[in-house]
């Protein structure tokens, strides 16, 4: 089954510089997917003769006059730029001209966007961002990384039926374990929203483990770890800020004398090695999920290696039915909900 | 200044086999600190047998013969263990007999029982859990840490008063930069807590900076980041884990064969070393804020040497005589909203 994406091309801090050949790498990896690069024509037509690319009916350009800027309002850029990249990738998906849409832009805008043009699944409320972060042995599946800052039970509820759901079409893990995330096992911790929140997920068509604590992300306790977007952002740039300070360190240590820097070389191997394994430029697309349609945001100074990831787990997200099975389970929990 | 430090000596997940050597340690290292080891009696006299000690007045020991166990209710530990080793350090405390006690014991029980014991400074409506973390360039002072899963505003505001005073006490920085976490720089981020909270903090007579993300946290961009106790305990717990699978993936790298293992070996003294930076053990040691006495949270899996490091920040935090100084700054709070 051929898959096509439309690719926002100027979204991101850098633009086409990073979409346009991470569009050609893609092209050349896999032989069933098409790409719609949306965005300035003369821009685009320039960069692809620099690359040398010989014209195929897999890619197409889709000229779009504007660009939304990574720090414009998001109300703004969804009323006053009818014509940017952003909002006509997205609308493409709208318009079944392609499957799935990739941005690298403004995360707000475009939420705020695909919300309005492609409107929200029936009986979710709010649209949450996912992503996967590494484990120790393997991945998990957080969200929300950052689309809802007040969440009520009913939100956490939600995120952790579509978590579930996207972690076992993306994975093909039967019944995912979902935690929610908390500051300790029990069930008395929390506040009073995340105690009705772990009621409801227990009473949900999903396999719940109950209360996670910060440390089993990455201890791989579960597949799926549900919070509000405020805790999950928080979450995600500690991480990134940690693994910065850690990773700085090491490098000066090594970097001390003469024989620091020899031991580096020895050990540059196996640090190489590790540093593959760790690589977040791997783990870059995160999916806006609740919407009628496939949104996925890619990290905004992602490079070409990492944007095609990006664009890859896009097509994935396409591939395993992402949209249909979170219609269904949600169904599934209306139904039991009304039967009750 | 001589300093008397109570200990409860069966705090924590081990107990005397901890709490008594870290003390006798630091007896040797400091020559002005007085010590009472609260606790079961024959116990600790066996324990102190054992490793050989010389008794001196500077070391006593106080009978308590309960002990409150980790995973006790917090409101049933301070209504039925009034003989527990926890209860009568702090107890000291408030006798004037001791100026910080110091506990590895349950952290709930430990700050009701607190808060019950010592009150609440005036104008000081919750107790904080403050605590060093690592940053690029030093240190970062993180409060709160779980002692209030929902705080308001002003509560927000006195923890940043409280983290400001005590890293300007303890580090003899003069107007320590303090930072609100939260999930963008702008002024607009955040639920209407937080941004009323930046507005307090902004009136207050501190230095505050504005908003920080998570990661500044590790990039040393200020010298206090407040937060409510949800996310700051979710910080400290996310981080426990990415650092402690970040370790768990080098050594298995490190292990994978013979090279490696060659590698390995030739890069220890590097890696010894980068460890020894980053080593937990020497921030143990939290602080129990806004309380009319001092009391010193270890970390109840602490060792010795962590538990020692316990005492000695406990120490520095009476010598730097934390708790006027923090009774000065809220007067002055007061003084200027009364004034307006």
């Amino acid at each position: 089954m051929t898959v096509t994406v439309a690719v926002d091309a100027m979204g991101g801090d850098i633009g086409i510089d990073v979409t346009v050949p991470a569009a050609l790498n893609l092209l050349s990896l896999d032989p069933d997917v098409n790409l719609i690069l949306v965005g300035q024509q003369d821009l685009i037509d320039r960069k692809l003769k620099k690359l040398r690319f010989k014209p195929t009916p897999r890619l197409t350009i889709h000229h779009a006059s504007e660009v939304v800027s990574m720090d414009e309002a998001p109300a703004l850029a969804l009323k006053k730029k009818k014509d940017s990249s952003m909002r006509v990738a997205i609308d493409l998906v709208k318009l079944g001209q392609a499957n799935v849409c990739v941005s690298a832009g403004n995360t707000g805008a475009l939420m705020a966007t695909a919300r309005f043009v492609l409107k929200m699944m029936p009986g979710i409320e709010r649209p949450a961002i996912a992503t996967k972060m590494p484990s120790i042995n393997g991945h998990v599946y957080v969200l929300d990384l950052g689309a809802n800052v007040d969440c009520d039970a009913e939100h956490l509820q939600q995120f952790g039926i579509m978590g579930s759901t996207l972690c076992a079409a993306i994975d093909g893990i039967e019944k995912p374990t979902v935690g929610l995330l908390n500051i300790g096992h029990e069930a008395i911790k929390g506040g009073e929203v995340i105690k009705q929140a772990a009621l409801l997920l227990a009473s949900s068509p999903i396999n719940f483990y109950g209360n996670v604590e910060g440390d089993d992300i990455y201890r791989g306790t579960v597949n799926v770890v549900v919070c509000d977007g405020f805790v999950g952002n928080i979450v995600l740039k500690t991480s990134e800020g940690l693994a910065w300070m850690l990773s700085q360190m090491i490098k000066n240590e090594f970097k001390k004398n003469i024989f620091t820097k020899l031991a580096a070389l020895i050990a540059m191997p196996v640090l190489n090695s590790f540093r593959k394994k760790v690589d977040h430029r791997q783990y870059n697309g995160a999916s806006l999920l609740g919407l009628k349609g496939l949104v996925v945001k890619s990290h905004g100074g992602a490079d070409a290696y990492s944007f095609r990831h990006a664009l890859q787990y896009a097509v994935s997200e396409h591939r395993n039915n992402v949209i249909n099975r979170i219609e269904t389970t949600i169904n599934k929990l209306n139904f039991s909900e009304h039967a009750q």
